[in-house]
């Protein structure tokens, strides 16, 4: 039996991550669970959005580049406290060590097992908020978090998945199954007209 | 110590959701794994990216509806089967139980723990793909799968989180911190000076 909950926005659990920009001469860090994937391709390109009057999103208009950082669960009290202050009356330029990739203006942090630079792409605007559509410029990953092939092992990153509903993050948990591949059986069988 | 991989998509694990919609006069479903959360707020707004020929985006370019439920683990093998299949040569309308909420033409999958209806609000145009945005106009929870204040409880909709790399979909493991309070021991320490 369901119930019909209004239209409540059920996304849960999404990947935390740690949008990174050069606000007024200086880093600037923002935690952002709600970074989206716009397509699958070269360029590739992802989105958020952020309200309007964020603090972030004035270093991303003015200098069109930003980074997003994906933390660890051994950096999640770093990762809660730049989603808990603002960069206003913070200086959060200092929460991390940093390195520099290939952008001026996508401050990178060490501490994360992956780091996306990112060049502002296009702009969309909402009622209350700024969608930021980057487009991604280089992925630098820790090697003790990669595949023998060079792809990424998320076992080993450990991310944090942000739920809205018990305001907690979470790990994650093991495999359920292989993708494009454990529907097979069903596909066989309908094909024979089951 | 850190490598460049390339302008690489990192984004994961991603929430696996059913995209439904009308095409052709009959419901057709596509697995996708890359619905973005555009705004917190009303109007809530969603969005996803699909190829410009996929089959399901010309139901939706038609009706402006369409509908996003997030199966659980119990529902991988139908989850994925109708992402290896296209609705262009296979009927998917009866893979799933449906049922009908307000909208006239966003199917709803009876088996999957949460569904929401939306009505498409904008299309942004990107080379390949259609990024297409909707405004969330209900969405329906099993009511096994709710805490008593009526919120989803993510650990009961065993959600199915998706994996580009690994090709693998991954359950949802224990949880790791409080958000919006684990950083508050290093707000207070850096307020102090330290």
């Amino acid at each position: 039996m369901k119930r019909n909950l209004g239209p409540v926005n059920a996304l849960y659990p999404s990947l935390t991550t740690i949008i990174g920009a050069v606000v007024e001469g200086r880093a600037n860090f923002s935690t952002v669970a709600h970074v989206g994937i716009m397509n699958h391709g070269q360029p590739q390109y992802l989105s958020f959005g952020i309200n309007k009057s964020h603090h972030t999103g004035q270093g991303i208009l003015e200098h069109r580049e930003f980074s997003v950082c994906i933390p660890g669960e051994g950096l999640v009290v770093e990762t809660d406290y730049v989603g808990l202050v603002s960069g206003r009356n913070t200086d959060k330029s200092r929460v991390f060590e940093l390195f520099q990739g290939q952008l001026a203006h996508a401050p990178l942090i060490t501490g994360c097992p992956v780091c996306m630079e990112c060049r502002l792409a296009r702009v969309v605007d909402f009622e209350t908020h700024d969608v930021f559509i980057g487009e991604i410029v280089a992925t630098h990953a820790e090697e003790t978090v990669l595949y023998a092939d060079g792809k990424i092992d998320i076992t080993r990153v450990r991310p944090l998945l942000f739920d809205m509903a018990s305001v907690k993050y979470w790990s994650l948990g093991p495999e359920v199954a292989p993708c494009w591949n454990v529907g097979k059986s069903l596909k066989a069988a309908r094909s024979n007209g089951g």
